[in-house]
């Protein structure tokens, strides 16, 4: 078995090849040096692929590609052997896909690709995570009632026999499946103070997918958007990639500072904003400002775009509705996703977009995706319908706040010499301001040496000076982890303030 | 009763306010008029809907309104009655909630929104369809093995419980699932000669949804595109989103004429076209054209998008490797979709993509929508490497293939006075040619006002002359369905050409 010690520790997973690739250079190098000889049988494809660690296919599209070329030969019900005649020729190893002028520049050329788009996309944006401590703004998805869910699936698909719920296996509504559009529409009406009706709901792949047509159709190139000061770095993507100018706005504890946006852009054609609690902040909006944003976009015939993130998980006080409400013209579009109350492995969100724009959006809706997937809208109609949503979203907002006052807790006992932390109204995390001397930098880059992670707030902010303060998730995490975490986070300060 | 009547009567269903707002308008003028009186009980919610064919929550939304603003009294266990003490100031009816200038103009002033975005999207990308004889290029959705797919789905559930199942729920690798894209470059691999692996493939919302991404990733405003004429709409929908300019290129019997493109737009940066089965004539890209391509591609700099469709149901003849297999400078992209081989309401496809694209691709993707969802992902790539859906597609080649002759059959039978159709080797819809004096436009409009579906060529052509072809799904329909009709048909033509 020395051939597959060998091959274990060269297989290593560089980015620059695909597994099936790398062993069948492996092995090609291995026949031709001979230490494989003609003859020799091979261990099946189920061993290799247990000993290397990799899957199955790849040792087969490796093996396949070696048979077609007359290196290996298949023995029916017997194995894989190394061939007693091998070609002459030894063929040329990764052969080169690649133009040689993209080569030559270690990575791709910025002139083979638009120039606008898409040069300055956040890691936040582009990792899978997985949620450790004290990640934010990630629902606990072990708490999910995935056998419901699966109930409900399953009932779905036994009626799928009958003609009307065939119509799912089909091609589905760009603007989104409708007895879903009701439901999202009874529920922001509800709960978010919306007047608005099914005709107005997009259904999206998401929020960010909402907020990304909603640039591409509002704005036209070299265009002004305000973006929040700290703020959410999925508009500042969307707005480069369509090609206008992201113009960083400051944010105080009213929420955004109308006056500056008007002296900082006073044409730009659109606003984005977290009115009901500003991200990163978490301050509300205060009703003066609502006013003056809607009035001066009235007057400049500009759009905003509303994301009510964060707001189904209330633990005090009223909520405001949303600054869609006060909106007597048209202008606010609102975003919500389903990520936080279900879970974010389902990719489905919604824009309600006033009515001159359905038509707009509809028709962009059905070139970037066409509709989303059926079964799933179906699924969460149902879901909505029978009030499970509602239920879920109840069961998840006590247990978050049993993990929130854990959590506070925690920080006061075992980090209150480097940080203080105050409760949020509302939300899945809370936001720390640290001692004097402490950077939010430097204490993520701590935490996520000790597989931690810790949002600074400098990471999402341009101009503004927020290096003090850090969010710490709690609503993915229980009770053990957030002690866990919150030690080694100490243990962690108290090397780094000793050193 | 007379109520429900006139209620029935008056709901249209019109497109400038939702169903409940216009319920909600009708009740506060017969309540105002003092048609429906203080105190009278009005009919159930479940009632009102399957009278007025509405869905119950549009019902229960305009009560709430009502409720909400006086009119109405709920009794819980009772129902819902007119309140004794009516509201002494009535709404104002639908609050006028459009910018009047945008009004005025009585549809969306362009001005608003990006002109060159989406301003040409074509009705086959926008509208959801039911599949009538004779729609072209869709699954027989109702052979589907639905059962089989809930038992996965169930398995798949069950699993969640586990850690690594888990993951399903939380966020995922905007590149797509990993063992999908495994199991998609072994199937490309297989059965397209593609080499690729897992590293290339980028899964998308369909195809559609990755060619309008890479139009936005390798396109700057302005730049030329050479589109098969007659082609696909969506690369001139996706085109223009882009700010850049679709040149129609024609075809001929060998697929796109490359000479010809190179004459009209020698400095396009990209290519679409559909050789292994030109969109829509049918015809394979010769081996000369594509070697032609590949070369112009290489010397100008520009890339090509390979739509390899309709190639899973392949009847007669060997299949060609796709144009990607000759392909070594990485300038081909390849884009393939589940929609066919499972069913379109799944919304998977894929992209392979040159190594030195990956990067663009996948941090694009993670703007434009995230990632797809995962259970999704997981269900297909189980469906794959469970041997299912190479079974499914064995099976419905041999019911296309005999779909496809019955449906030759037939239309010789029936309506060999007016059209001829040849056999096509793959794919799900054969090609008819008209008689002298027919029209595919005229056939086609005969055709949708008895409730058929023809493509007529010309809606796909922009300087080409294909008036005299149309297309003819057989795909989706069973033989009494096909008989059928080319029965209605075969009644409109002899009336149209008595006429």
């Amino acid at each position: 078995m020395h051939l597959l010690d060998s091959l274990a520790l060269d297989i290593e997973r560089r980015a620059d090849a695909p597994l099936h690739r790398q062993l069948y250079d492996r092995l090609v190098d291995e026949i031709a040096a001979g230490s494989i000889k003609p003859g020799e049988k091979l261990p099946s494809t189920r061993d290799l692929a247990r000993l290397l660690g990799v899957s199955r296919n790849t040792i087969l599209l490796a093996f396949d590609h070696l048979i077609s070329e007359g290196f290996l030969e298949p023995m029916t019900g017997s194995g894989t052997y190394v061939a007693r005649d091998l070609p002459e020729q030894l063929p040329a190893k990764a052969p080169a896909r690649i133009n040689p002028a993209i080569k030559a520049a270690g990575s791709l050329d910025r002139s083979f690709i638009s120039p606008s788009a898409f040069s300055n996309v956040p890691a936040t944006l582009r990792h899978m995570r997985r949620p450790v401590p004290f990640r934010a703004n990630f629902p606990a998805v072990d708490m999910f009632p995935i056998r419901r869910w699966a109930g409900l699936a399953a009932t779905l698909y036994r009626e799928l026999d009958t003609e009307a719920a065939g119509e799912l296996l089909g091609e589905g509504d760009p603007q989104g499946y409708e007895p879903l559009r009701v439901a999202i529409a009874e529920h922001v009406g509800l709960s978010r103070g919306l007047d608005c009706g099914p005709h107005n709901v997009i259904v999206f792949a998401g929020a960010q997918h909402a907020v990304d047509l909603a640039c591409r159709i509002l704005l036209t190139p070299g265009e002004d958007v305000w973006c929040e000061d700290p703020g959410y770095d999925g508009i500042y993507a969307s707005s480069i990639a369509a090609g206008a100018n992201p113009v960083a706005v400051p944010v105080d504890e009213e929420g955004i500072v109308v006056a500056e946006g008007i002296a900082r852009a006073p044409e730009a054609r659109l606003v984005y904003v977290s009115p009901s609690k500003q991200f990163p902040l978490g301050m509300e909006l205060s009703l003066e400002r609502r006013y003056a944003l809607l009035q001066w976009a009235n007057a400049a015939g500009a759009w905003i775009l509303e994301d009510d993130y964060d707001t189904e998980f209330r633990y005090s006080g009223r909520p405001r509705p949303a600054l869609h409400a006060l909106d007597r013209e048209g202008r606010v579009l609102y975003f919500g996703t389903f990520s936080k109350m279900l879970f974010p492995g389902l990719r489905l969100g919604y824009a309600i977009v006033p009515d001159a724009l359905v038509e707009a959006f509809v028709s962009a809706r059905s070139v970037v995706g066409r509709f989303s997937p059926m079964l799933e809208q179906a699924l969460v109609a149902r879901f909505m319908s029978e009030g499970q949503l509602a239920a879920h979203v109840r069961r998840m907002r006590r247990l978050y706040a049993r993990r929130q006052d854990y959590l506070l807790d925690c920080i006061a006992r075992k980090l209150g010499r480097w940080m203080t932390a105050e409760p949020t109204a509302t939300g899945m995390e809370v936001i720390a301001r640290l001692a004097d001397g402490l950077s939010g930098q430097e204490v993520a880059e701590l935490a996520a040496r000790r597989g931690l992670e810790i949002l600074p707030l400098s990471a999402l902010a341009r101009e503004a000076e927020v290096d003090h303060l850090i969010t710490l998730g709690f609503s993915a995490f229980s009770e053990e982890q957030m002690d866990a975490g919150c030690e080694v986070l100490r243990d962690a300060l108290r090397e780094c303030r000793a050193a």
